[in-house]
């Protein structure tokens, strides 16, 4: 089996210009789903991992189903105003602007080690705001894990001084 | 383990006059997301399930978790502008206004045996604009799967004729 076979170009989505990579065939091919899953888990290694942190909303995906395989809780982060209890916000930049990402406060505790998992590395912008995010918690970040990096976006550079893992390159 | 001592109650969230359950202490500790998660596959029972389709976001905890087990394939169903490829829309009434609910075409096959999961039953509306997606595409619902049911608002009501799963009733 090939994943590249169940992940199909979008041209122009979310706007012109942009080719999106949409991992739906992937998600309702009860093969692929249970494989992908399989194999994002194994790409963390030896690591002892406490928290999974997923972002909104495409890394909630596999991020529960990660942190169950690895023993571990699920922390979702959120944009501002849809977590309910005390927490904590970070901006970042877009192409455009800027957008606020949250977490709450009692998610993670002091010294925990933290997964961080979404669908796609872009240009990493999201992934390095959720590292601040659990770096501010006092969390001790193991690595970035993604099913897809778009390599030509250079996002890894963005995350510089973390390990970062993708199943899948383009 | 007491379920209910991971949902804690937010007050006026999202809005005033609403208590809103917060589901996150539980997604957060290891050995309540994995019993949870266990807990809803053994609510499913004998039933052959070709698809689990969870609804945006939080239904997204633990449908593809839910599909693994139940060697089923994971669908999302999302709000408008979502989703990238082919879909058909439904519009379905809130407390003001109405809003719309979308599913790729490609998602169902005829004939597919489809279990729904979302995180919490309120009034039912959103769950029953799923059941109308899923029946325009063929398929054939089995049940209605849900971590939390909130008695008090009917939900079930709005699901006549489909059989209602609920793990928590409050």
């Amino acid at each position: 089996m090939d994943f590249n076979d169940y992940i199909r170009d979008i041209q122009d989505f979310p706007q012109q210009g942009i080719v999106f990579k949409d991992i739906t065939p992937l998600l309702q091919d009860k093969e692929t789903l249970k494989k992908a899953s399989e194999a994002l888990f194994l790409l963390v290694g030896e690591h002892r991992i406490d928290k999974v942190v997923g972002m909104e909303s495409r890394g909630f995906f596999f991020g529960p189903m990660l942190a169950t395989k690895l023993n571990a809780g699920f922390v979702p982060v959120r944009k501002s105003g849809k977590l309910p209890a005390a927490k904590i916000s970070q901006s970042y930049n877009l192409e455009y602007g800027t957008d606020i990402l949250e977490i709450h406060e009692d998610s993670i505790q002091k010294g925990e080690n933290v997964l961080i998992h979404d669908d796609v590395l872009a240009t990493g912008g999201t992934a390095k705001a959720v590292c601040q995010l659990i770096e501010r918690l006092g969390g001790n970040i193991i690595a970035c894990n993604f099913l897809i990096e778009l390599d030509f976006l250079s996002g890894r550079n963005n995350l510089n001084g973390y390990e970062v893992q993708s199943l899948l390159h383009y």
